[in-house]
Parts: C-alpha cells; structure tokens; sequence
C-alpha cells in the first residue's frame, strides 16, 4: 500500500493583520505571491489569532468596567479584573478555576462555542498593545467557509481550510494545536468497521484529523506569529461541509467536566 | 525570518514485527532499504505497537485468571475481566470508569509511568490472535535511546527518536497521537522569556513538540498498521536526553483528576 509523503509548506512573508482587513483575498494573494503550488486537496491552515484581529475580535480592556461577579472571579484566580469579565462575556459555563502558588491561576470555562479552554481563548498576548486582548472568532466554521471560497475563486483550487488554536490540556504539560474551525474537511475520520492489517476489526478508532493537522501546522507556527499560515500537502482526508463542532465531546459523555 | 518546510516521509514497506526481534536493527534496515536520506536531527517516529511486539509485551488473554477486584470491575464496564486483569496489572490507580448505554464502559486509569489512558494503554487490536493483547513498552524512553543509538551506529545520523501512542481526551471526540517515549529531543520547548514579534514578552507558551510531532506524524500511520515508522524532516528542536516524564503533569499541579 503506498502512502504519501506529507509536506507542511509555511507561507511567508505574511503580512500583519489589521482589523477590517479582508483576510481570505489576503491569505490567497500571500499564497499565490510565495509561488506555493496550490493544488486541490490541499489543507490551508490559519492561526486563529490572525482571523480574530481581520475580524475586529479585539478589545481594549481601558474600556471595560468589571461587574462585582467579575472582580471576585478575578480576586480568585490573580487575573485582571477587566480581562476576567472579558473572559466571562465569552463564557457559558466556568469548569474549573484554582489559584497557583505563583503566578497567575487559572480559569478553565466552556466557551458559548462548547469549546473548553483556558480564558475562553482570549488571548494577551501580540495584538496591538498591552492594554488589548483577542477573543476567538464569532464563528470560525464560516470564517474558514469564507477562506476556502476565496481561494477557489482566486486560485480556482478545491482546498480545505482549518482554523487553529492553541490550548492547554488535562493531564499533560504544554500546549498543542487543534482545529476550532473547519470547512471542506470532516475532522473526525471514523475508521469503526474497517479491518487492520491481520483482518482483525479496529477497536473503536475514531482519528480526530482536524486536531491531528492543527498540531502538525502548529510545529511551524509556533516559531514567530510571522507564519500564521500553512499549507499542508499529501494528508487524506474525508471532506464535508459540516465544520469543526464533531470535535466537541457531548458533556453528557464527558467523565470530566 | 526564514523557516523551513516540514516533510513527513513514511518507511514503506515495513516488515510485521514478532516477539523478540531486533527492532532498532529493523528500523535502520527500513530506512536504508527505502532510499530515505537520512539527516542529521531528522525525528524518528515509531508507533508503540511494534515497540510493544519486538518486546514481547503481549498477553495471551487465556493464560489469565482475573481477581474477584478485576472481575467485580469489568462488571462495571462490562470488559472481559481477563482483560481488565492485565488492565489492572499496569495500573497506579483509578481515574474514572463508567458505564456507556451501548457497547463497553471506559476505564481510565493512571499507568506505573504516570501516563493518563484509557484500560492502561492496553491495545486488543492488531496481535496475533483474538485473544492476545499488547502492553505499553515497560520504559519507552529508554526503547527510544536503542533506536536512537542503534541509528547512529548503522547509518552515522545524529537524530532524535519518538515512541508515539494514540489516546483518547477530554472534552474532545477522537483520538490523537502523543509521545509516549523520547530520545535526543526535549519534548517540551519552553518559550517564556521570549518576545513575540511585536517586542512583548509571550505569555507562559511552552509549546508540547513532541506530542504535535507525535499527532503530525499520526496522520501517516493512521491509514494502516503497515506503515509504522515515520521520518519528520525540517522540525525545529530542543535536544536533550532526558526523555520523555516532562510531558506528564505532576498531579498536584491537575486540575482533572
């Protein structure tokens, strides 16, 4: 059986994103300028940080008056009380929070997307100046829709396009890349009923792709916040309209939450 | 600033691994016999399936007698209390096991090494028989520091080894795949202290390399048992030969179990 090699191609230079900008006629250009051979099938792979400043996702927290709830969340865990009531804008529900001993704590809730994240995913870090944070995009499934359109209509190629972010886990140290957006790609590949090499059934194999190739373009978006771009080549996939949202476990099938 | 593309070349054909055989000789072997040139500090990816069989950490489910604990267990989860036997001989202690409404329970345990998996990383796919299951590698890092070494003796390349398994998460369908086992690399790459491109200073990003090369490689494997073992060309890393325990969050330092 012959399996293909898999190339992650950094689109670079890109140029820094300001609120307003149209991102996918701006990610096809960067594309088409950097002479990558784009061809149909192709995964695109787009830092979240880049599609939430295009998408005006920013805010300056000189601006926001935390509620009395925010202030206490805030006492709780060392944070800014300002950047909390942020976070708990973007909250549906809070699933942990605790202080450490240095440092700031930590504040891990259930995003109104269903997602868990640290923060809700807003971000402190690289926008425009110490005082402005990033929250994710409104509905990064029809961000990335947006993106693969684009580029089918200024490349007149058939890709599918991820959305990453950068999250923290249970149980392990460090961060990885998933996929909170999807088009044109369906990120669970659900191999239940197919046969491994002996004949035998796999055992309830269900690969979460999307996450798979967010962690594989992670490895070269992690250097700068300059490469928020990446095309990844020779990776089989199912496609699908769908989006990301397979990829969030039910909470009533989730053992911790 | 310039980063390199990133190449993910499987080893193909990869011979069936048995009980007993030279595995890090076999790995060099394939590598050679496919024409992979080779670099120095290219990341040698290997699935823990054949780690596990050229170990001989497989069990012949008929040979064991389940305790009254195990037994009373698989009740639970409604396992084979064999199973569950071996499951248990493996584990530290009891994270969460429950019942679902079809088919088994889930059964999540922590593993001598500290790892958090579902039925102790235990795999019932893919052996020599239906009653054979495989174990974890008894200490993958050190399987990773053979190869690693066995490389360099047979092919002069100075390259970093991974040992990957493919596990389940919270909150997120599907399963992904981490690095059980390293060697030549620091698994995590500690960014703080590092400015982002704009001049401010990152906030607490220690990025998990080796479990995205793990993931980035697991879109390879994937596909069939037949292709193993996986060259990832053009990563940037840290090296160090403290192998792997770095990923593993301290329990006291968890919010999730």
């Amino acid at each position: 059986m012959s399996v293909n090699n898999v190339q992650l191609i950094p689109v670079s230079p890109f140029p820094e994103i300001n609120p307003g900008d149209n991102l996918p006629l701006i990610i096809s250009s960067a594309i088409k300028k950097d002479d990558i051979e784009l061809q149909d099938n192709d995964i695109v792979v787009v830092a979240q940080k880049i599609v939430s400043k295009a998408e005006n996702r920013i805010v300056d927290l000189k601006k926001i008056k935390p509620t009395a709830f925010s202030s206490s969340v805030a006492k709780e865990v060392a944070k800014d009380p300002r950047l909390v009531e942020v976070i708990l804008a973007e909250t549906k529900k809070i699933i942990r929070m605790d202080m450490r001993k240095e440092g700031h704590g930590r504040l891990i809730v259930e995003t109104r997307d269903g997602l868990i994240l640290a923060n809700a995913g807003v971000d402190t870090s690289n926008v425009t100046g110490g005082d402005s944070v990033t929250l994710l995009p409104l509905d990064s499934d029809k961000s990335a829709d947006k993106i693969r359109t684009a580029i089918f209509k200024k490349l007149g190629k058939k890709v599918a396009v991820i959305i990453t972010d950068t999250v923290g886990r249970p149980w392990r140290e460090g961060l990885v890349d998933i996929a909170i957006g999807c088009s044109g790609i369906t990120p669970l590949d659900d191999k239940r009923g197919e046969k491994d090499s002996r004949g035998f059934l796999l055992n309830a194999t269900v690969m979460a792709t999307g996450d798979q190739v967010a962690s594989a373009a992670g490895l070269l978006m992690d250097k700068n916040s300059q490469t928020p771009l990446i095309i990844a080549k020779g990776i089989n996939y199912k496609k699908s309209n769908r989006g990301s949202k397979s990829l969030i476990r039910d909470s009533k099938n989730d053992l911790f939450r």
